[in-house]
């Protein structure tokens, strides 16, 4: 792992996925810059010393060259240092699963995957909700005809832990660090994937509002958008760290010909589908009417870490040179960089629909 | 009443709703273009024959020159010929509660609302959901400074009934007789009606996606807009009459910088107020908590009709020389129809920004 | 109607109701025991002064007199006076539409039934929530066979309103005007006549825990039973009318060899069946999936008031001659006697099992 | 680990929940009393074949001398066993997590309670369901006296997986091996906890229907009983294995004198509390208005896993000699047996009122 020292968010949350998938454990890290700190993280964590690193390049070339060397570089670092530890891992042969968005520009991204062509599926970007089980549920129910022809695509993600002037968003409101694209680029790029993933449409472009609704931010905090996706369909999404009262409200809603859908992240367990006779059927994870495996059965909460380890899961077929044809690779970790520039672009044109680049 | 003949949707709930709040009986109608079927219409529903007209205009006449005709003239025709009945009952003095859009086309509402300056107090428009008990509560509490400065206002209102090529839509989806907006005139005024009405901002442009989803269709059936408000507060509006497995879906959320508010019209009675530690507080109709009056104690659910039938309470109050702040009037009417050609307008655009011009 | 001066709660709705159902219009009175204040309520409901009365015995003879007298009797006096209201109308050939429970005691009630042997059907008990569409559906679908045979019914009914020792009962906690049943009358009826109305089962003996959980009471406020109904299902019915927190929370599961099935009368518009595999459809009134007629179409919610309205539809009915077989006639009101005596006498023997007398 | 080979449900259940927890790792086990499937099965989940057994008298000697021995034995075996074993353990000075029920009966329960009084804190009991961070934020909100005076508690059970004839459940469903309840030691013993961890109240005597809804059964699926608990607080408990449609639908509701209180378990992140001015408060876990800890921000969902882990960071913490007042303890298990056994007595007594005798 490289980043996620103790006590931050994601590293903690990717450590308790790791172990609940029972595919991984962790056993070397670059958990600071700083030597003493990446000791201390380390210890904490309970590595050797021998395989607790300050510097990422070291790591890679160090694990690459160990007969036990890690199967898997992780990197929950700040954004802007996404690509070059990935790059130092992926070409030192070792696979890699990175936190999105993969860059801070569509430019650097674009070379990035030029570069790494070949090594494109050993790149899985940490898409995490398409890991919850009825999400994979409702794309196989897209694509066995449920809904007929998609219609209507309606995604949104809100909240509201930036909702002050104060509120500590650290690296995240910095766009040197963070990037430009604000809550595009933290939480969009989630909805964004998770609109494709399900519809299996592609977005073609976009018209976007961008607001910084917090006075004094240097980036977008609420961004709303209008899509054109492939197949004459339509659709809108919504993100904001602003929305009061919303902790972590990703909610996605298709309409087709035939039937309506929505999933909640909130509310992951369960699936519903709605009819024109008025009828709106939850379906429960776990039950006999699901096809998707998950861990637990009917009724016993699954959640996001849950959703997490099925990544984590997946990344262990992978390795192991199985299918895991969900796992979201380097391709979606681009598109996601190809939604935050057009939807900055439309935005600084006043709304002009524009074309996605990827 | 004029139009609304038995079996009619609308007319049977205007009576519904008349009779519910106890204020008005019908005494007259013009309920046929066809004097023999107006008289059968009449007769159904228990009028005088003599009080039964198959002409609108010599109704006005009539009812104007009886010592006992109507207080009160209740327009359900097709949006085509809203203004010139208006006008005719108006100009004979006669109050009048109309059903919206108030015309085909801004210009049209303009010229009528300049005519009727002097009267525009005695128009009432039928914005059936600023009639619910929670709505008015909601509006409470923003004016209560509850949420304090509002930042973003959503609202949507989804129906599926004209979701398939043969759904009968009847002059509603006939340019000429429901006017060019289709699903903007048809309940997109009433989503606009109720941001306005509950935000207590006015929209002052807008940015519209309008669209033709089942295709051959004369009018737009689904139509996306971001919309600017004053004070800085930005938001959306989606309506659609072909989301899939939508009954009457409207709903509308307010975020401000302290609090979120939702509210659902197919749950009526709860209004949920939302704040950043957590707490989502759903208050129900009817309790001590609630300032707003209503028909039923908490618990006994109140739904369409009891809306609708405090448009006429106050419309009684409204006749009987009392205030009735809440009531919309003319300049209401006048205002969804700048909303309709703003819309179209942007749509035609590609979504470029409009302003209102009311 | 006799009972009911303007401003009583149950008075009022029941006005309102009638006026819904555009079947009836209020022409007679005996509002107060008092004739001034008979004479003021009437003339604030619009009454004719020679219609309004203070003696009920006078009203029935006048109106059964007079070539335009009333067709139907209302009742909504205080419980003690049900039953020789009911008979004075009877006698004088005039039908009655009565609040339950019918009568202070169940030897009241068999009595007046064998009395009255013969008008058992012009007799209509204001069972109000059998009224609600979505609560006949769900009896047409377990007629249907939608859930195979019922093992378990569970009904509660919830309120909170006599939640403090100084709750405003009035004389519903007087054992001398209320009955000593307290919630079981008030309210334990309503939930009884649910239960046995759409499973289709009798209830044939009980256990009862019968409390006063607000000291210093006479009469019980909360209830639980354990109920025996034919076709060797169980359930239970719990009754409170100090459950902290609820408005109306009436509420009827049943559970079936193929599916469960639930309503709540606070979202009385749809109705929940479950199945095994894990799938639960929530169907809406209005819907094309719906057989049960409605007033609105899907999505505009219908209440309390509707489902009361919809009990004097039928009544209408049943004046006109025609069939109106869901209505609750006299023997559904002896029943309910039936049931509040087991109940007294099981919580007196420390919840002996107890047959039902009816 | 003592029993739950792969594929065991409840094996799976604790390996992940152990890892999730980050406290331990498994490293020896007896997970079949055959050698060679004991072997296979240690060798699957990457135990040393020298610390797998397939006698656990043997391992818990083996481990006991080992400098490296296990920290704590956890048994998942069917019920029949869970005595035998914790024995084993206890007697060779290693702590014991252990399934409920505790034993078949209250007899074997309470005498090895009295045989391991010394030892009654090293005994955790897996009360899964108050590892729920908000099942014990409601503890802490009654003991903090949000909820005044507790007058009656309502919990129940449900599930259907037992629903139909043929259904396949093994020992649970076999007197000798899953005890006499059935139901009442499946489940019920976990409602059971749930009423009085939360509420603080111990319950005195019961009043009980017990029932084989299912024809040919040997053990109850449906039971459903009145309680009486210390402070003169009432309740009820209603289990189901046969209550179609129902996943595992566990719910507690608390009704005090100044707030109500409801909890379900298939949406655990949030509590209820609802007060008489018609106002009911979701609290979302992880928001700052929570006082318990919890694995996860707010919105981001955790599940069944995430309240077993916190059973296991608890052990951790009391193998640590660290204070964890919320696990449950070898008492918790000796109760729940008493509350099997009085149940079975009432039941059997057509439902008379019984003393439980722990």
């Amino acid at each position: 792992m490289i980043g996620g020292a103790p006590g931050a968010f994601m590293g903690d949350v990717h450590r308790r996925a790791l172990a609940l998938s029972g595919q991984f454990s962790l056993v070397a890290g670059c958990l600071s810059r700083h030597p003493q700190q990446a000791l201390a993280a380390g210890r904490a964590l309970g590595l050797a010393p021998e395989r607790t690193y300050a510097d990422w390049a070291q790591m890679a070339r160090a694990e690459a060259a160990r007969p036990d060397g890690i199967a898997l570089a992780i990197i929950v670092t700040p954004n802007d240092t996404h690509l070059p530890v990935a790059a130092a891992f992926l070409a030192a042969g070792i696979p890699v699963l990175c936190e999105k968005p993969l860059a801070l520009t569509l430019e650097q991204a674009q070379h990035f995957a030029s570069r790494f062509t070949a090594k494109a599926n050993d790149m899985v970007m940490a898409y995490t909700y398409s890991g919850y089980a009825m999400v994979r549920e409702a794309r196989r129910l897209v694509q066995a005809g449920a809904l007929g022809a998609i219609r209507n695509i309606q995604v949104e993600y809100l909240q509201d832990w930036l909702g002050n002037a104060d509120s500590n968003g650290g690296w995240r409101l910095d766009p040197q660090t963070g990037g430009a694209g604000g809550c595009l680029g933290d939480i969009g790029t989630h909805a964004f994937h998770l609109a494709e993933f399900v519809s299996g449409l592609q977005c073609q472009s976009l018209s976007a509002r961008v607001s910084r609704l917090v006075p004094g931010r240097a980036v977008p905090d609420d961004a709303q958008l209008q899509l054109r996706f492939s197949h004459a369909a339509i659709g809108s999404l919504w993100v904001s760290q602003v929305a009061t009262g919303c902790g972590n409200g990703l909610r996605l809603r298709l309409y087709g010909e035939k039937a309506g859908l929505e999933w909640k992240q909130e509310q992951p367990d369960t699936l519903a589908l709605s009819t024109m006779d008025g009828r709106t059927t939850h379906t429960a994870r776990g039950g006999s009417a699901v096809l998707t495996p998950s861990f637990l059965p009917r009724g016993h909460p699954e959640g996001y870490l849950e959703a997490f380890a099925r990544l984590y899961s997946d990344t262990a077929r992978l390795l192991g040179g199985l299918d895991a044809p969900l796992l979201p690779r380097l391709a979606a970790g681009v598109r996601g960089l190809g939604f935050v520039e057009a939807a900055l672009q439309s935005g600084a044109r006043d709304g002009a629909w524009t074309m996605l680049r990827t």
